[in-house]
């Protein structure tokens, strides 16, 4: 049933995509509480945080409209995720791990989506790898910059690395010809134990 | 005559994005003058604060190539107008109130034309709406970052309300089938109002 | 020989492009030195460095997709680059002024080829200058920016100015019909001796 295999494989990233947009939405609510703004703040961090990485990513692959112009839903499920948290960040015992933890969930389903988009416009492998990366990385760069605070993409834990692990996996995997639905759950997979590893562990590279 | 009115219609929104860019870049211009810049630094964070928000308009709405490429009337009107603040800003009593009164004028003015630009290209309601938020936002969010400080749009004052009001009532008066003329006029009357109300009175939202 | 002409005229744009690639990712990964970023750090802020004016030039004049998406050794050279001074950044005697003079080098490359390639699409001469300065500013003002630093272009000595002395050369000189091999290396020369003296001997211009 290859028709229905082709749903499947557009539908896994579809979801993924959109679970992305939400945790990373999440993570831009979370500074919004730590910055005490109001409602309206909530939602404009955490929808740029959301779909910042995305929109650069369509920019510069020349898709246009970018993603959120063409479907609707991948600009309101941040509105309302964000603006949800206005109340729902008490819930959080803590903030900060709310934050980090939503953040890397976020990471590693968009370098997954970013390098799988990339591929299927024909990019070539270092390019999809990037693309993937960016991706992941932007939002929260975004974000933290809005935000007035040192990007945590930039501090000293392993983070792009992880973002390169997932999109590189990917990429390989694509190369090898595995099926996309196992290359994008293996790829995420990777990425998010990367990351959690070394935010647990607190893991990182040798530094200058 | 429905040839003149379209060429009204058409000119009111141009009239109002030049006055957009010219009041932003004035914004621009006048943090200029508070980090003591030299004539190239009011140039260039004038021009920046004043085509910055359209900009990100056009790229995320596939608008090729962006407006002060395709003219370049846009371009230089800001260009000329940050260099006469370098002389000119002496002239504004207090360059806060100047910088904070031309920012709220940018922000009114572009919450409408953002909007408008975007129903012209057939976005739905919600993209319309992030779309004059987002041009009425931007340039002040990049004149704020280059300058090193916290962006006035996150403080805790009403702002993107007051573009939201803006936006969300150019759209829903577009539905409502209201003539190009009275809708523009009425959703700047309401944005800058709120703004001004806000401003004045010290109105704001509750924060978490 | 006309083809071989035209040969040698894209042949020397692509040179100094690649060049202004490398020089601006050697800035980047001296900022990632002075960070005591990780390796992955040092790939990450140069290849932004490098690539992120051009990005955003061919964003705003719709070159799609992007110059490295359509050729990836230009993704692929600074990625080596920045890689390489994780080690190399040693052999700077000063690390400031290498990230000084490198700056230098590549505000005067992406002058000239920014402005080039706007010319080359068609772009009247003021947009084709303030795609020169773009082209020239926005990798570095990017790299202070993550850096969390006060953006070098905006320091009180001549930088933007080089930039413009540069792009405007080229454009005069291609507006008097001079050969684009002379041009380029005129525009070149010129930006990079002003902005040489600027940093040799201190020069600014009169500030607020």
């Amino acid at each position: 049933m290859p028709p229905l295999s082709l749903l499947d494989i557009a539908g896994i990233v579809t979801v993924l995509d959109v679970l992305g947009v939400c945790v990373f939405a999440i993570s831009g609510a979370l500074v919004a509480a730590r910055k005490e703004m109001d409602p309206i703040g909530f939602i404009a961090l955490g929808t740029v945080t959301g779909i910042g990485g995305g929109t650069l990513r369509d920019l510069v692959l020349g898709v246009q409209p970018v993603f959120w112009v063409s479907d609707s839903l991948y600009l309101i499920a941040p509105v309302v995720v964000s603006l949800a948290m206005f109340w729902g960040a008490r819930l959080f015992h803590s903030r900060y791990a709310g934050l980090v933890w939503a953040d890397a969930l976020g990471m590693a389903l968009f370098s997954v989506t970013g390098a799988s988009k990339a591929l299927t416009l024909g990019a070539p492998p270092s390019v999809a790898i990037a693309m993937g990366i960016m991706t992941a990385a932007f939002g929260g760069i975004i974000r933290d910059v809005l935000a007035g605070e040192s990007p945590l993409v930039l501090h000293k834990e392993i983070y792009v690395t992880a973002a390169f692990a997932g999109a590189g996996t990917l990429v390989i995997l694509h190369g090898l010809g595995v099926g996309q639905e196992v290359r994008a759950l293996a790829a995420f997979a990777l990425a998010f134990t990367v990351r959690a590893l070394a935010i647990a562990r607190g893991w990182s590279l040798p530094h200058y």
